[in-house]
């Protein structure tokens, strides 16, 4: 199945209303993008400057002084305006366009007149343009303009940071290619290549689509880029001084031609954002082979090197991938933007084929990595999203510096909190796909929202209402323009359901449904105003992990539904790791309103091994039979994504059975 | 009680004869002296060049060319003729004397007119002497040599580099102490307090102890001697270049004065080398606090921060400890160096006061952690020892490259290797102690040997035969020059007898003894030639951790005697994780003589959860009732310091019950 939706707008109009999501989205809109601005002009108190608008402004001519923060520190203004058009988009909010258009205003003023646009290489290092791709992040912040651009444009309708980002794009063009007298190059931090389908999208013009694919075919291809620009550059590097040992190719996933990687390596959030243009380009070019390549990496990614939160990426050395089956719970590195770029790739693959373990480890990162990695208040954020946490080690452990007990108010390297927004600003766009030739509208995500599809067989309004995550129960109503005009419903069959298929009904009556591919289908001739109802089993379940996940080898997480729960030390008694759970005990659920603006908890029978008094003799290992019985309790476990906005302690998602 | 024993050689004349430890030992005299020296001379085949010989040759003017190594690496040739030293002292060996005696010849004209004696700041750094204490090395150099001048003075007789080393001391003294125009400083590296003590042994010298208490007072004194020279350096570092943070004070135990230090922090080997020096000090001078601040370090490292191998400093950043607890099995350091620092505190805490769990920890780590960093044929070595090992995850896995799978040839900082050399070659030491004043002979470890010792009540000789580690029995005969004379054998009773007294007989009759502080006391008239037997019970037992060591929750380690044992891979199925040990069946002992020169191998009943068939959907993860049964199999355990010793592959010590 291909879905060809070039030169259309991105997404349905599909407006987010749900008990659930709502107050996230208005978060985003109310609390983080007012924050984020904020912090881009350093203006938060007690958090690391984050430079992004002054060093606009100097590269303006507006203000004197040195360039701050990160070579790639313009992607978080661009991230953020990303998120102001998708807000825009659902929202009108004058002052905030305002701002926006403000920014926007900067960003003219900073571009130059062939049409580059970077401000670390307009300040620091004139002169040194396209000399360490491998390094510079220069592709990179102009893909995140570039998606900037699009989302203001779908948002706004105002055309003013496109034309800024077509005409960059064009000089782009000009300067890289396979031609004589081009640079033979490409990104060391991909980007560029989703934003350039991004813009095809957006404006119809095939040759920012042949400039994404020209990216993507080079990499990895001999002779290597990165490694005769490390002989022309004198093997230096950006990051430290003197002469380098040769940039580490895995690392930036072009160790070999894309086509033929197998596993997913090196740097995550790198890795995703280039399957994420992959899955693109075989879509919109019907090319098999790569589409074969996407669903091998997906298939490594999500078959052994994801965690059971959709977190990746397990080595906080180099924020990567490690390999199959390595996912410790404690070292972990999961960081926050590599699940929302596995987001971006699952959404892709879905785009490709509709398939729902696509949707599932969406639905998985989505709900677990990506929501918890933002407190309650929208101020603060996990970089790393550990599924262990012991806030002594972290603090005198170095192994474990990376691993945060509290969610931090910015970051000197802050591309995390503004990926979260861009994400739940957009997150109705993740809802559902159509394709309109067969008449399909499928849901993949069950968020309560209000939809409107134009299909072959005509406009159709869809409302959905889910009571997702704490209840099963989702009721779609279907309203199509024309009375009596049929097509399909396609419902997600989500893989929590595992064993027990969902109950569907219309109007009331229960319904039998073809199922394909993991979707629900139902195609009909409709009526004026239907009712579809989809009863989801939702019930708490213990989950074990594949026995070459040694980290979890005689443990089991407690998952309900989307939704993975943990064990935090406020609940229960610390160690954690001194408790078990009882294997072939029920799990009981209860609602608890006054715990973090009301989320079910699940409790369950274990067992604590503590026994401070047969320890007496202050040796650290005794014969196991002098150990005392471990002795019952009752466990409390916590939504996941609710972890940490109570006092600091320790937490653990895979608990011993 | 005091043992003192001043200007005393330094024990008692004791030779090992032990169908175990004697294959060490001459395995140390035939196998690794002379490969270390080959190693000392560059001579190795594809292993890091040592350099240390080239430099002294250099430095003597006989060679051309740079300084090579680190900066300490002369104290790689001091150890080793530390080493050779205490070979020589129970066996002649004029070819290996001869070798020394030229090495020595080396040194001595490599010294310099005054007595300084370094071939780093010879070579590369001349006038940079004494301007970086807190990284150079240099004192910590010239404790090795120290040490190696008393070893092969007492070893051979000869004063040469006694002579050379005395002379550096006294260069020492007049350049550092609290008077005015001297350095009001220590070393970076703790190591010449201990030196300077057995350099006051050998030679009676006081002001040499006196200089020993000055390092160790000084340390962690206000104004901070590290913070201020590092402003008077520019803030640079040895180490990286440009401008750097203040050096981190508990990295060099120098964040209080060493009698208000209460945990074990920092990098462990110079904790370790420390505490000794302090224990010494406390012992010779009667110094009743720094006894007590001894206390509480041997405390809260063996008792909070030592894996049940006996190795310490569980974190490879900084090869350091951590914190109470926090004795991660696969992230480990527990360096090889730093086992054996543990054991010289141990003896010397020993010579303050007679308490077995000293002696406990000395063989807990001997047996365990030092042995087992050697290979077989003593020419691979450990430097980090892990007591979990997954090989994939060395080589994937950043957090885990220091964790090495199999021993390595060489290091290019190589201290690990020659410290067992020097270790092994000196273990006749560590047998006994004496109490000349109070007629009692101590036995601290079982270890067969031929000993002669003077009390008050005259000359004893003692010859002790051994079974362990297989069998529990040890024989004592005990021979006094004049029979009929009274003093008291004190036999240590040790604490994997936990529950179970060993017992003792006289001439063949049980015999009762008087227990204290952990030893047998039997004070009598001897005969002429008594046989004293003393029956250990020896068992595998299954041995738990303390609760707040999280990362054995769960699990249990097979102890038998002095061993830990491990479960390898080879004997096993992988991933050694998915297997358990059920807690209540017996464990099996059996000697197999094919294994590694035989061994007791320890077999249990245990379980597997591997079900592959299972897994056949490729996810990671799935309900905890779709799992199989877990199926019975036959856990097969070697001792741990063997592991490694056949082919790569995991290796488990903690086995999940």
């Amino acid at each position: 199945m291909r879905l060809i939706r070039a030169v259309e707008p991105l997404s349905p109009q599909v407006q987010i209303l749900d008990p659930f999501w709502s107050s996230y989205t208005e978060l985003v809109r109310n609390a983080v993008i007012p924050y984020q601005w904020e912090a881009l002009n350093d203006r938060v108190k007690d958090a690391e400057p984050s430079y992004a608008i002054r060093n606009f402004r100097i590269a303006a001519g507006l203000e004197k002084g040195e360039f701050g923060g990160f070579v790639f520190q313009d992607s978080d203004l661009a991230k953020w305006l990303e998120a102001v058009g998708y807000t825009l988009a659902s929202h009108s909010d004058p002052e905030l366009e305002n701002t926006a258009d403000e920014a926007i205003d900067l960003i003219a003023a900073a571009q130059h007149e062939n049409g580059y646009l970077n401000t670390y290489f307009t300040i620091k290092e004139p002169g040194k343009q396209w000399t360490n791709l491998t390094d510079a992040h220069e592709l990179y912040c102009a893909g995140h303009m570039i998606e900037a651009a699009v989302a203001y444009y779908n948002g706004t309708g105002k055309r003013k940071l496109l034309d800024i980002m077509c005409k960059f794009a064009d000089y782009i063009e000009s300067v890289f290619g396979m031609e004589a007298g081009k640079i033979r190059g490409y990104d060391g931090h991909q980007e560029i290549e989703l934003a350039l389908v991004k813009l095809y999208e957006a404006t119809g013009e095939q040759r920012y689509l042949k400039l994404s694919q020209y990216f993507i075919d080079e990499r990895g291809r001999q002779p290597h880029f990165f490694l005769e620009e490390w002989e022309k550059r004198g093997k230096t590097s950006h990051w430290v001084k003197g002469i380098v040992p040769p940039p580490n190719l895995e690392y930036h996933q072009s160790h070999l031609p894309v086509r033929e990687q197998s596993a997913a390596v090196g740097h995550s959030v790198r890795a995703v954002y280039m399957y994420t243009a992959m899955a693109d380009l075989a879509r919109l070019n019907g090319d098999t082979e790569l589409k074969a390549a996407c669903e091998t990496l997906w298939n490594n990614m999500t078959g052994k090197q994801m965690y059971i939160t959709g977190g990746i990426g397990s080595t906080h050395h180099g924020e990567a991938f490690s390999f199959d089956y390595d996912l410790p719970n404690d070292t972990v590195y999961a960081e926050t933007c590599a699940s929302i770029g596995l987001i971006f790739f699952a959404r892709r693959m879905l785009q490709l084929e509709v398939k729902s373990e696509y949707a599932d480890v969406m639905e998985r990162a989505l709900y677990n990595n990506v929501l918890g990695s933002m407190s309650k208040d929208g101020r603060h954020f996990f970089y790393v999203n550990p599924l262990e946490v012991w806030p002594k080690a972290s603090e005198r452990n170095p192994g474990k510096h990376h691993v945060k007990p509290v969610r931090q108010k910015w970051f000197g390297c802050s591309c995390c909190p503004p990926n979260v927004a861009r994400l739940l600003s957009s997150l109705n766009d993740y809802i559902y796909e159509v394709s309109v030739e067969s008449n399909t509208i499928y849901t993949h995500l069950f968020i309560g929202s209000e939809a409107e599809f134009k299909l072959t067989a005509g406009k159709v309004s869809l409302k959905q209402h889910s009571e997702l995550p704490w209840k099963g129960l989702v009721q779609f109503t279907v309203k199509p323009e024309v009375g009596g005009s049929t097509f399909a419903l396609a419902l997600r069959i989500p893989d929590w359901c595992q064993g027990k298929p969902p109950v569907m009904s219309i109007n009331g009556d229960l319904a039998d449904y073809r199922e394909e591919k993991g979707y629900a289908f139902i195609e009909r001739q409709w009526g004026e105003e239907d009712i579809v109802e989809w009863n989801l089993p939702l019930q708490s379940q213990l989950i074990v992990a594949h026995p070459e996940i040694r980290a979890n080898a005689g443990k089991a997480a407690i998952v309900r539904g989307p939704l993975v729960y943990c064990l935090e030390e406020i609940d229960n008694s610390a160690p954690l790791a001194s408790l078990s759970i009882a294997a072939d005990t029920p799990l009981t659920e209860r609602f608890e309103a006054g715990i973090l603006g009301g989320a079910i908890v699940v409790e369950a029978d274990g067992y604590v091994k503590n026994a401070a008094e047969a320890w007496s003799h202050g040796k650290p290992y005794q014969p196991l039979g002098l150990q005392t019985e471990a002795a019952p309790l009752r466990l409390k476990a916590i939504p996941y994504y609710l972890w940490g906005n109570r006092e600091q302690g320790e937490m653990h998602v895979w608990i011993r059975t």
